[in-house]
């Protein structure tokens, strides 16, 4: 094809996209390889929407524990499984054994996949993961459209997993599927790793992996996620710290059944009385957890780190009208990003066992179960946060010298990653990303948590970089979840041209003097 | 049949229920028609649980708000409808229009039935109401059995709505089908008012009572309920009044979608942490409720008083026991009572939009709302609690300086009920309770709401008896509800003796100078 016309093409295009207002114009267009498998990204860029689609269609939920949905987990699996032997990869579906619920029934765990796609031993070896669970998703729970049909609305792709992380796995793959389709050499060896059950506490992955230490991962020299978003609705970033967290849940029980509050109610120490005082006892208005001691591990604030919060380019203004909020607790750049990612912050998410639908049921709930957790910042410690948070509600509880049982557990126990920023990839990154929207990138941190980059780095101990495509907006997690069209997109092709990028710093390492 | 062999047979039932130990021997049989009321009853009494399994497998909750429960309330009332047609007595089916939901939806209210058999004017005419539609239930909520069918265990029928009130409606249904099986002529005129809203707070009943004032309700002398439970597992009550009920809820919005707690977690007044410190603010750990003037109205205890709870029968021992309770806020019989039944108390029943489900997610809900009811006693008043109850949660909010929305709301305003206890139907009750159970009733009070009980009285004041069947472990809104198929069969007695003994001192009374 002529050069100038694939040009003129891929012009007209772009200034459609700018029109419709779901793109920006990248500094000028790339020429040579790169130019024509942006030119294919762009072209095909309907049908990588599609099979977004067909992903976000399996209601692949892990975190109710229900058979029919860890069906769907199945499905999806291999859904994905079946995608990567069509590029040509060579697919291992690992079992992953079983999970054993507290009530004594047993489910099966999603199988994890292994899959790699070239090995020579001149090129880099990049390993991705993703992971295809995602959060619960109910129409009447506040979704403008049904969350598992992908739903095109004004350039945003509204569905549950459109960002997290259904989108980015599949911009990855598309980044390979355009090499293939060009019949290009892929600049990088590549693996996958892809689980069922990130959202779920990523259960049963640690293990796979120091199984599979010193052989799937043994040749691997860098590995990428991508589950993440943006700091700003345009900018691309790059995340170099993640919280982790310790998830709690704190039953009070009377007796299993429920009581009519009149027959009842006067008498009793009642369950929900006793759980609101334990979780009206964990953190103040101001956001400042109660727990005694749990500062106490926190990192203190350096002066260069400091300096670099203050570099951040945030619209404050834009980052609260994008998130709805009418104040934070905070009224600084600095101060907002040092509690997002900097400071520990605990959540109450919720109460099962009470009466939670719609309606007035004149009920006093037999036994209820709250549920919080902690997002934890370097160097603080889940077996001491463990500790601390039993000995505080075990305070208050005796201080209400109710009848009633308690019981404490920590469900979940993550420890905070950082990353070191000179890493090779995250220089490779920086330069794709240059490339792509022709600017740099924020360097940012990220206060949620995602289990699978603290075990990279302490088992395997291989360099992790986190390479978001999500806008700041996408609402991961949250009701009306979305990816714009334009950041997955564009996200397939950084993804490319970080390929090229991260093979030429590989070869030029090998080349440099030892 | 020879009367002798009758006794017989009757005698050698009571024996074989008696070694079953579902039933107590009365003190003798009695002879005449009603020994033959009470022979029949025993005889029929598979044919009468037969029924009561027929109405529990109907899924009538007037709770949740929608259509599909409210087609099976309209099934519920044309079932009624048609039994009520078998006794031969003619039946007015009248619609009740519609219902508007918070969200804008409307649905349907099920019909209520007026049916009235027997006009001679020389008879009493006794007027009896019941409810046919139900709590919510769910075999996962820790139903060891489904709740919609209806299962014999140990002599006790375990299914939602056994007790609350499709039992005690049947009971009374029995009690006429058998005089009409044995072609007797009742003793008293009949009429039946029943509804499908009770649970939901009796919905448009109050506008159909006025609207019937002169018409369906001008003939009736005596107005029989039979929706509460005894305050033993054995010893028949009367019950003298009940509480009143104030249902609130109370809404906490940051934004309608909810919030990822990793990004989000740090900078945000979290919605939960404002309405857990809201409803912690409510009612102390001794049950004290905290609302500034709450106590104000609540009618001074008088000796009289104090003296009537001392006389009551209970063994508290048996009665935590059967409650499964380790221990209740008060150590002696009269305290208990008097905050079951004399003094208000506040009850946290659950909240919507949390999350309530099992596993651990991760979410910040972006809007929940609160519930809770405060049950009213004499002389409290429905319109000062909720200036009272806004009051409160207004200062509780400003104090903690949200940036989040609060909404209060009273969803329902019930006042208490109080009976006169030397009305003529409370002393033929007592005379028909020692005539089957051979023993005085307990006089008691419910702390439990029966909107249409104040509303008969109030309305188209006439007297309202409330004679319970259910025994006090029968869980009437808890899981695994029952009535005791002795309770059932034996109530069936009851009401057909009531009749014959309230038709005796009407015809007293009519007698009787002026």
């Amino acid at each position: 094809m002529d050069p100038t016309l694939g040009n003129m093409a891929s012009c007209q295009l772009a200034l459609l996209l700018l029109l419709l207002g779901s793109m920006s114009a990248p500094s000028s267009p790339p020429a040579g390889l790169l130019g024509r498998v942006f030119q294919y990204i762009d072209l095909h860029q309907d049908e990588f929407v599609q099979t977004l689609r067909e992903w976000v269609a399996v209601e692949s939920d892990s975190i109710q524990p229900v058979p029919r949905l860890r069906e769907e987990l199945f499905t999806m699996m291999s859904l994905a499984a079946e995608e990567l032997r069509r590029l040509g990869a060579s697919v291992d579906v690992v079992d992953s054994g079983s999970q054993k619920l507290p009530g004594g029934q047993t489910l099966p765990i999603p199988p994890v996949i292994l899959a790699e796609l070239g090995n020579d031993p001149k090129k880099a070896t990049v390993c991705f993961y993703g992971h295809l669970d995602v959060q619960p998703a109910r129409q009447e729970d506040g979704w403008l459209t049904d969350p598992y049909t992908l739903t095109e609305v004004d350039g945003k792709l509204y569905g549950r997993g459109a960002t997290d992380n259904k989108g980015p796995v599949l911009a990855w793959i598309n980044a390979v599927s355009t090499f293939r389709a060009l019949e290009e050499d892929l600049p990088v060896n590549l693996k996958f790793i892809m689980e069922g059950m990130e959202e779920a506490g990523s259960l049963a992955l640690e293990e796979l992996v120091r199984r599979e230490k010193n052989r799937f991962f043994s040749s691997v020299d860098y590995i990428v996620i991508s589950d993440n978003l943006w700091i700003s609705q345009r900018k691309p970033a790059l995340v170099y710290g993640m919280r982790g967290n310790s998830y709690f849940t704190v039953e009070v029980k009377c007796r299993d059944q429920d009581f009519h509050s009149g027959t009842f109610g006067g008498i009793l120490n009642e369950p929900m009385a006793d759980l609101v005082a334990l979780l009206g006892g964990l953190v103040d208005a101001s956001g400042h957890i109660l727990v005694p001691g749990i500062y106490d591990h926190v990192a203190p604030l350096t002066e260069e780190e400091q300096k670099m919060y203050e570099a951040i380019d945030l619209d404050l203004e834009e980052y609260r009208n994008s998130s709805q909020v009418k104040r934070f607790l905070f009224d600084t750049k600095e101060e907002i990003l040092m509690h997002l990612w900097r400071y520990p912050s605990l959540s109450i998410h919720g109460i099962e066992g009470a009466f939670d639908e719609p309606g007035a049921k004149t009920v006093i709930p037999g036994r209820v179960t709250g549920k919080f957790s902690i997002r934890l910042v370097p160097h603080m410690n889940t077996s001491v946060v463990e500790k601390q948070v039993e000995r505080h509600l075990e305070y208050i509880f005796s201080k209400r010298n109710s009848s009633n049982k308690m019981a404490v557990s920590m469900t979940l126990g993550l420890l905070p990653w950082t990353a070191n920023i000179t890493d090779n990839q995250y220089l490779a990154a920086k330069k794709a990303i240059k490339t792509v929207f022709g600017t740099e990138p924020d360097m940012i941190q990220d206060g949620s948590t995602i289990p699978i980059a603290r075990i990279f780095q302490d088992i395997i101990q291989k360099s992790v970089l986190m390479l978001p495509l999500g806008a700041v907006d996408d609402g991961e997690h949250a009701q009306n979840e979305k990816i714009n069209r334009w950041n997955y997109i564009e996200g397939s092709k950084l993804f490319a041209a970080f390929f090229l990028e991260v093979a030429q710093l590989h070869i030029n390492d090998r080349n440099s003097p030892a």
